[in-house]
């Protein structure tokens, strides 16, 4: 069977991650993952699995998540894009859809991905355009920050930022960069401002951008003092480690192949 | 009594406009006045009118709408920013507050306002992020978009730009500018692309900015030409000038005094 490799923007605000949920219990919210099979299966009449480069939690967005799924042959001159895009809520969309492999796979394939994160820099006030997409933290210490996240680029075991509930191989990752817009110097003042965090690695553990970002957040607060990112790290233990960032800062911004 | 004179930014999708509707009939959804009275009220323990700068029309968004009322003088020392921004919903936020002269009037004071109008240049997909705030158009011919706009400028009779329902003195309004961002050219093709064109006046008609944008998409698609602009002006008829721009493109930016 064909299969066809789609690129999905999303806010996640009301949806319950992109996972379908194996859960006896009602669900409260749907799930990405749901609703693209959900018209999928409406198109073909048969139920087919489509697959994400991987999860991303309750509340977060994707602007380039990718998926993969496997289509009758006789599907294949359909236009997909406009099919899904004319059955989706607003709030989804599929970027583009262009036919792969038979062997690609959105996550085994993947070489590495890149994450976003956006603070804004006022408790005053969030303007609500932005309310969705921001961790609202009030003034920080940007420096202090920058000089954090130089500490985490590069090959490290990531355990001391890595949620618990994962069944993996190992806790390695290799961080390639850490970049913040805009560059330059913040003021110190509650100046209303918006800065976004971008992460690239091989791959991330569960919730380690949050709990990167709640690190880097902890030391621009003066919480936490760069200096003691290193142990950070090198204590391979979760709970030594800053809170998790709220999920509506974060976006999975793309993957590579 | 004290003045106030407050700065409010909103997202409009699930509001009905600003203005509080004198109706009988069961509202379907608040006004983002009722919002702001109603913490005023809240707090002063009286009814106390909030007067906009103008009203905004159903779904259309605010950057920069002002708006004052008075206050008793025991509540002028309270941190009022911090009052509203803790008891308003997420998409209504107050970016400022300062005490003004007892006589300003946020409508009748101002000199003249900032609109900004966004489009997303294709039908493809709308990212999901830009959706509650773009008309989708689909590629448009910007180089005529901004021949029409020339013709706009300047001082004219607005009446075949204004719609039904608003008893004023005059029809004549002063377009001191209606500039686009980005500037530049724009690829024929189908290329996904916001555009935002912001339009400053010393005083709008009831929806003249949607009316002003029908007409300029108008030009854009070919339906009309930018050589028939002016005698769309002189015609001073509603009915020969294109369709109302949908409200979710709009927002107002600013207000002069």
């Amino acid at each position: 069977m064909p299969r066809l490799k789609i690129l999905v923007a999303y806010v996640g605000t009301n949806y319950c991650g992109w996972q379908i949920q194996n859960t006896l219990s009602r669900r409260p919210q749907p799930t990405i993952q749901e609703e693209l099979e959900r018209i999928v299966e409406r198109v073909t009449g048969s139920p087919i699995r489509v697959f994400g480069s991987g999860r991303t939690d309750s509340g977060v967005h994707a602007d380039g998540q990718v998926a993969h799924f496997d289509i009758p042959e006789a599907k294949l001159d359909m236009d997909w894009q406009r099919t899904f895009n004319s059955m989706l809520p607003d709030d989804i969309a599929v970027l583009s859809v262009e036919q792969v492999a038979d062997d690609f796979h959105s996550r085994k394939d993947a070489t590495g991905k890149a994450y976003s994160y956006s603070l804004w820099l006022s408790k005053r006030y969030t303007p609500p355009r932005l309310f969705p997409f921001v961790w609202a933290t009030g003034p920080l210490d940007v420096a202090a920050m920058d000089a954090a996240a130089a500490h985490l680029v590069g090959t490290h075991d990531f355990s001391s930022f890595q949620n618990v509930g994962t069944d993996i191989e190992t806790t390695v990752r290799t961080i390639l960069g850490i970049t913040r817009t805009p560059l330059g110097t913040v003021p110190t003042e509650d100046t209303p401002m918006q800065l976004t965090w971008r992460f690239e690695a091989d791959g991330f553990l569960k919730q380690m951008v949050r709990n990167l970002m709640g690190t880097l957040v902890a030391c621009g607060t003066g919480k936490l003092s760069p200096d003691d990112v290193p142990a950070l790290l090198t204590a391979c233990d979760r709970t030594k480690a800053p809170c998790t960032a709220p999920a509506q800062g974060l976006s999975l911004t793309q993957v590579y192949y």
